[in-house]
């Protein structure tokens, strides 16, 4: 099996470590190759390989898969958002969406990746099911729309919650505090999604519809970190107004 | 070492399992005391003990307070907001703030707690150190004001969390996928923690300032959960202008 991986960075770096060991042959396209990792790297497209895996930014998806010269090649692209057919000019294409969040150089902490995958056709998914496996990573086959409301989860329950952890340590910094004594609450947090639905362990002043402690958050954060209050009051909003309406 | 524990909710419970263990006399004053648990439980404040925790909702405190009948005792409260002046009818009084999100029934999973520590004098702040020292648990001197700032970090980095968990789960069962497909997402953003600041690991449209992306999960959002979208775009405001002004 042949795969070409065209890009190097977060997700490309990634996917480079599940492939190597399961590939007769992997090279990697990028201009910007690292010598002390041991990959055949290209600054051009080789022809006729097996896979052609895409992980450039969604605005340079398009454009690179014009320079993809194959016949019976899989193409496929990396995104959570991008249609699966902006590679339709190839006989075999799809998604290989893997739903992580990636840091190139640093292997994960988790035990494996979901990929979500798309295919305009059975072989294609078939295919990509089989390296899926390969790998032993999971998947799950979806729709477009699926894998842009997966997309849009990962957006609400990675990025925004590592925002607010930026925020959370400039408060602290501001106020002489080391930031490890946050850890074991952000880590109690989220061991608890091993044993309820987030939903039925929310807890704070929001919940408890407590007006009182809710203005004296946003007096500080008025004062201290006026981008933290706005985020502030409209989950609380919403905490307020989700329970009150739909749930306990 | 003879202590009162008043309240046997989140933080009565969890506080009783710590305390147990190491003092001569433990009681717990609550109107629902619970038979399975072997502790002495009360529905009166018994008189002269050394330590008096009051776990009690912030509203019912400063009561609370009053039908404490010690000379020396301490009398503190867990709460994070209330001032420690609401107990000052007592000769020796502070705060005990258990940094951490509790669960009645249901032990830690992470090794410890971080205790924050207020006292009206040296004596006082010495022997809430000791008991602290005594159950293995780290602690903290604080001001009121960083005590208050503390609170507000739990918030934004535990309790609102856990909120964007519920919408994101919610999501995803709109669209017939799983919850646990997002789960090493969160743990691996969780696992990043301990190895860069959140401010140098944070990903997603937003810190790309990718309006069409960002565009694409407001549409889903307004259609399938509105409550999310008004999050959605205050968020990413804040993150567009956090790395415009401050950082990168």
């Amino acid at each position: 099996m042949k795969i070409v991986l065209i890009g190097y960075g977060n997700v490309g770096w990634h996917l480079s470590r599940f492939l190597k060991p399961v590939c007769e042959e992997l090279m990697v396209v990028t201009s910007k190759p690292n010598d002390k990792d041991d990959f055949f790297f290209s600054d051009t497209i080789p022809e006729n390989a097996d896979f052609y895996i895409i992980t450039r930014q969604e605005k340079f998806v398009s454009d690179t898969s014009k320079k993809i010269k194959t016949n019976n090649g899989i193409v496929v692209h990396t995104s959570g958002t991008l249609p699966a057919e902006v590679l339709n000019k190839h006989r075999h294409y799809g998604v290989l969406y893997p739903f992580q969040t990636f840091r190139k150089g640093r292997p994960l902490s988790v035990p494996f990746i979901n990929f979500a995958i798309e295919a305009n056709d059975q072989f294609t998914i078939n295919q990509l099911t089989n390296l899926c496996d390969s790998i032993h990573q999971n998947y799950y086959l979806v729709t477009q729309n699926q894998r842009i409301a997966l997309h849009v989860t990962g957006v609400l329950s990675s990025n925004f919650p590592n925002f607010l952890y930026v925020i959370s340590y400039d408060i602290l910094e501001k106020y002489n505090l080391h930031y490890e004594i946050l850890k074991p609450l952000i880590k109690e947090t989220i061991e608890r999604l091993d044993y309820f639905h987030p939903a039925d362990v929310q807890t704070g002043p929001a919940i408890r519809n407590d007006s009182e402690i809710i203005a004296k958050h946003l007096e500080l954060l008025k004062k201290d970190l006026p981008i933290g209050a706005d985020i502030y009051e409209v989950i609380s909003k919403a905490i307020i107004k989700y329970y009150l309406n739909e749930k306990l």
